[in-house]
């Protein structure tokens, strides 16, 4: 019993790295899809959200059987409680790149962005991804020094995120109301998909830790 | 020791009811903030974000002191992992009216809405609070119905939030593209506040009925 206990333990912890993994997955393909106008990446991209939603589904109902059966305390009952939020925030970064695939989507043949947000947007895909990288690293190796680093790593994206602003606000824009409020949907989905990057690594210092500290609102 | 769980069981379900009133405050008056341009009501809502965050902590340190000293099951147990989930949600509701405050500090003595948009925030807010209130009444009485007819409530957000676009994207949209940018920004903060309703009506039918149910993402 103790070592199927162990065992149902571990498998939590894996799934979710592996959620995270696909939500990085998600996040690569659909930036690419965003810059090269690519259809068919766009829907490989949103057809990610069925495993996502099983695998958070399936992570859910198997913690729940873990607590009732099993009572976990101490670090493992922080690792269960920590994994509720988690696999939330996985879930959520999966849905905000999905959302990025979504509006490549709807504008194509077009392209989403003018060609001087190109680079920001290629930018921001590449941090959000490494996020996704790190946070996985994160989840496997419970390392709350990594995830502390991890906590600072999306003021690059906020600085890139202001610039989305400078570039639409200038007087001299060229490209029209409707591009700039894409282009604001979608800074806003970059940001929030490293802002859940953040909110992990926060549940991961807690587990490890046993301190609780206040997400941000 | 019976008594005192019980006690403590209530005590976490009062406890999410006064979040969510909380949200719905902040909610009512960020709108007002919004549409009136009062800088010390923005003030105001902004310096809830405190009492929400403290609830929200104080909240996971009760929750989790349960599951690791009673060990709840079945329905208990239920009620404390959706409440996990809720907490979340109603602190986000929180965060998003907040920021709603922000946008209205950030532009004053500016208001930030062009005229034509007013009525279209106007009722946003109205349907906001409308659904923390419906929440929080579905949160004290555990109204599995009242959580199923909410869950269709937010379709009267998401046809305000089209209309936005609608707006925004006319060809003879007189106000420019930082005012469509703010617009955008706001919107997508009326329709997540709905969202989050809509997530916490789903963790009550769960932890009524037993069932669950993928959420949106």
């Amino acid at each position: 019993m103790r070592e199927s206990y162990t065992v149902q333990l571990d498998d939590l912890a894996s799934d979710l790295a592996q959620m995270c993994h696909l939500a990085e997955v998600a996040m690569a393909s659909a930036t690419r899809a965003l810059l090269t106008a690519d259809l068919a990446l766009a829907e490989e991209t949103i057809s990610s959200r069925e495993p996502i939603d099983v695998l958070a589904v399936e992570w859910e109902q198997k913690a729940f059987a873990l607590l009732a059966l099993q009572a976990p305390v101490a670090m493992d009952l922080r690792s269960t409680v920590s994994g509720i939020h988690i696999v939330a925030d996985l879930q959520r970064m999966g849905g905000l790149a999905i959302h990025i695939a979504e509006l490549a989507r709807r504008r194509h043949p077009a392209h989403v962005l003018p060609p001087e947000v190109e680079g920001v947007f290629a930018e921001m895909g590449r941090v959000a991804v490494d996020q996704a990288h790190a946070t996985r690293a994160v989840l496997l190796g419970r390392d709350a020094d990594l995830a502390a680093e991890l906590q600072t790593k999306d003021e690059a994206m906020d600085e890139l995120h202001r610039s989305l602003f400078t570039l639409t606000s200038a007087p001299d824009w060229p490209h029209g109301v409707a591009a700039a409020v894409d282009i604001t949907l979608l800074g806003r989905f970059y940001e929030r998909f490293s802002d859940h990057t953040v909110e992990v690594a926060k549940r991961v210092i807690f587990l490890v830790t046993g301190e609780f500290r206040p997400e941000e609102s």
